[in-house]
């Protein structure tokens, strides 16, 4: 199966730099894939200069002769910048000419701009940011990340549904475990829409656990966490800064005196294969799910792993078939809704 | 000044093998403190003997028959378990036996009952659980961590007030910063009801500094982080879970050879400092603000060091006269209202 993916070329802090060396390792990895770079098109000749012919034949080159700022309005980045890199890069998955776009760019603009052209799945009301964060046991896919500040009980079993077709495809898992984000595991916790959405969570026909708490996610209890998006992004922020600060303090005690130096010295390979385990690049890449074309957002301030990483989650989406599976247990939904409100 | 605090001697996964020595050596360090023991005296007799009399005329144990189980339901325990070593406690702080209670028990039913004996402070619609985080460049207090899952905007202005007087006690600042928790710092970010809580916030004389994300918390980019319960919860379990994580992969990765474990033991000294700047027993101790008394509550899983700085923090709550605090300024914040209400 070949599959070819838009590159926003242009998107994230650093842009080209990052973006051109990664899709160049990215064809270098993994042989069946062609990518469309989409940005100013001079200056990423410039970066593919020198490369072999049998890569170069696997990548062509778009001209886009505009790139949203990384603080622009959302609203104004879709009405005025149409030949946009990142606009262009999803443009190109509407036509069909790639099945899956990558941008760094600036995530509101990327969503509002991704739903605008793409539209979203017959039975989606929104799409949601969907992530892997990692586990002590194996990866949780938790969503959503900010796209949905509020969320109907309803919305939240639509979460369920395309985190497991996510994580399904991503950790290969058949049948994986959704568990509802809350402030205790029992019944008689939460809001009300908390309580109906595990309602009906629990009728969906998903593999539903019941309600998680947030250390969960980190304990790998399930596969998937369901939330709303100011939840869900509260959560990830949170994790974010902790384990900056951790990181930061481990830093600070090895390199404080001569001799913690050289602890850190003789403890290098360790801390490396640590570090290893919960390097943040290893877990770029959020999915914009709900949509009918696949969207990856890679962190912005990313470096070419990083973005590398963000490539690869897109190509995993397209060759499980995540689209397809998401419409169609909606569409089975409510096939299965409608006969009970005619029975009933 | 002499402080007298109740320790609920019964609470907790361990009980009295953990508050008792907490107690004893509380005791020693702080000169001005008296203690009441409550729980079953025999067994807490027990526990105390062989200490020097100095110390010992510090302590009285007071009696009482029934314990709160920690999965117990909070309305039951309220309703029959009166005579609890918990609901004891606080019953000493009401008859002005005691400034403080602490407890490693049942949150809810602590919640429970300190609400029900202690009554909330007037203009306090319903109290909050306050803890302090650590942070790249000192503490945050963040509130509200549980009680309360939906809260209106005037809630959320109140948790400012208190989560403020909180701080300003257990840092020694003076006019201690006030970040709203959101997604994003703009002002148009969130939903309605934080953006009235914005507002509220900016007008209410406290130093608000406007809305924060979640990382801000380990940031120090404030000294009070004000939320819902719901989220909070979510922020601070989140949080838990990947400190366990990061944790247990450190450990993990030292013990996996014999090289590892010798480069661990070079590196003890290092690995032990940085445990002490993250050790959540130093961070142990949530406050529950906005009741006419003060309460401490002690992680139920903590040692002796961890209930001991659960003391501590209930001790210099009294000093501090936070509770005073707290009702001069939401009395001032009422007066204000009304004097705004009767020119209009």
């Amino acid at each position: 199966m070949t599959i070819t993916v838009a590159v926003d070329a242009m998107g994230g802090d650093v842009g080209l730099k990052v973006t051109v060396p990664a899709s160049i390792r990215f064809l270098q990895e993994t042989p069946d894939i062609h990518l469309i770079l989409v940005g100013d098109s001079a200056a990423i000749d410039a970066e593919l200069h020198g490369l072999q012919d049998a890569l170069r034949a696997r990548v062509r080159v778009h001209h886009a002769t505009e790139v949203v700022g990384m603080d622009e309005s959302p609203q104004l980045a879709l009405k005025n910048k149409k030949d946009s890199s990142m606009r262009v890069a999803i443009n190109l998955v509407k036509e069909g000419q790639a099945q899956a776009a990558v941008s760094a760019g600036n995530t509101g603009a990327l969503m509002a701009t991704a739903k605008f052209v793409l539209k979203t799945i017959p039975g989606i009301d929104r799409p949601a940011i969907a992530k892997m964060m990692p586990g002590i046991k194996g990866s949780t896919c938790v969503l959503d990340l900010g796209a949905n500040v509020e969320c109907s009980p309803e919305q939240l079993v639509q979460f369920g549904i395309m985190g497991s077709e996510l994580a399904a495809s991503l950790t290969h898992k058949a049948n994986p475990t959704v568990g509802l984000l809350n402030i205790g595991s029992e019944d008689i916790k939460g809001t009300d829409s908390i309580k109906r959405a595990a309602e009906l969570l629990r009728e969906s026909g998903l593999n539903f656990h019941g309600n998680v708490e947030g250390n969960d996610i980190f304990k790998s209890t399930v596969d998937v966490v369901v939330c709303d998006g100011f939840t869900g992004n509260i959560a990830l922020k949170a994790s974010e800064g902790l384990a900056h600060m951790i990181a930061t303090f481990l830093r600070e005690e090895f390199a404080s005196t001569w001799w913690t130096k050289l602890c850190a010295l003789a403890a290098m390979p360790v801390l490396k294969r640590f570090k290893a385990r919960v390097d943040p690049r290893y877990y770029n890449g959020a999915s914009f799910l709900g949509l009918r074309g696949i969207v990856v957002k890679s962190h912005g301030g990313t470096d070419a792993l990083g973005f590398r990483i963000a490539l690869e989650q897109a190509c995993e989406e397209v060759r499980a078939n995540v689209i397809g599976h998401i419409a169609d247990r909606v569409a089975s939904q409510l096939q299965n809704l409608k006969r009970s409100e005619s029975e009933a």
